[in-house]
């Protein structure tokens, strides 16, 4: 029996893109899980794995928080299709997803964001976002982030792009985890967001239209704002 | 027989970064090669191929443009000692070399790659850097570009340090193709400039030094600025 603990939001919105690479790690092994969603108040849930973050996979007698180990735990006890072929190439884009591309998405729906925690998360998120960003004018950081942002989130992408145009996903002709790793961070902004970040003519558009048809369209039936 | 038409600056320095990965390519296979240096100005050694830029390869009666299709080549002509094991993995790391990487290298160093070119070659350089620029004062651009410019590097270069944390190379355990690609774009400024991009406790910077190690130290007795 595997637990997973989810960050949620306001209506029962999951965005963590963290969250979504685990997610998406279970489906592609074909397992199933109880889902127990979590608030940012509700730390005290995973105290139990020594974690302050969210996910955390509670499979059987292991614990495992963080989503790269997550993934490996994973690969170790159910080996048939591996979520990671090559090690290298999934750490590479899982490096480049958490410090090129989800610190491009943050500032493009950060007001979207604020506003869609539950009620009682509110206090919290504005203190601590206010204090990333220096300001609590979310709306009005948002809309001027948005004016150069989009275009350096879809530059930033191109080594995706590079690859996608020769191929139908990232790891070849099927989906792996470094797929699910982009995939997850744009389902983040997608949970959150009317905001659309990619061109339709992109080939990582029609990539990420593959992501949401995979495992019955697991993922474009989520909750979305 | 193998002929590289390898761009080559004043002095006989071998800076391009997309030369270096196909010489470093040539040396993982354990190849020779007759070496033909080329300046900007002389293209019409590689009209042949119908080529604007180096590096090109004349292997026998193959002609091959283009370092990622020269790299393709080898692997299939000598298929001993593969250089792309895994082509997805090859291909991101290339993209992101050439759009993330050397972009964030190119202010840091123009001055000095202008003054180091072929006297002959110095105009043509002058005007077509200077369009890219907006400006003829490459020393000027240069040193306000490097105020802020060496650490946007070496924060760009996360996904590599996350990678190289956990292993010797890119690769794994020995060198392939995406370590070429990276080191390939080291060579440059090191050829061309005195400036250290890298701090000495990086783990960027001890595997750079694994690799001047590489074919008794092929890269490190190059000559250098």
């Amino acid at each position: 029996m595997i637990t997973l603990y989810d960050l949620a939001f306001d209506k029962d919105l999951r965005p963590s893109p963290y969250c979504w690479r685990a997610k998406l790690a279970l489906k592609h092994k074909g397992l199933s899980w109880r889902d127990e969603p979590c608030g940012f108040g509700e730390k005290q849930k995973v105290a139990f794995a020594q974690s302050q973050t969210y996910p955390v996979v509670h499979d059987g007698t292991k614990v495992v928080k963080d989503s790269w180990a997550i993934a490996q735990h994973l690969d170790a006890a159910y080996p048939d299709k591996p979520l990671i072929p090559d090690r290298s190439y999934a750490q590479f884009v899982n490096g480049w997803a958490d410090t090129a591309i989800n610190p491009a998405i943050f500032p493009l729906v950060v007001a979207d964001l604020v506003e869609r925690v539950r009620p009682v998360d509110r206090a919290y998120i504005v203190e601590s976002r206010g204090k990333r960003l220096g300001t609590t004018d979310f709306a009005g950081f948002q809309a001027k982030a948005r004016e150069k942002g989009v275009a350096a989130l879809r530059a930033a992408l191109e080594p995706a792009r590079r690859v996608l145009k020769d191929q139908p996903f990232l790891s070849g002709q099927a989906p792996a985890y470094p797929d699910y790793i982009l995939f997850g961070t744009f389902l983040w902004p997608r949970t959150l967001s009317k905001l659309e970040l990619l061109e339709k003519d992109d080939v990582v558009h029609g990539w990420r239209e593959r992501m949401l048809d995979l495992f019955d369209g697991f993922a474009r039936g989520a909750p979305a704002a």
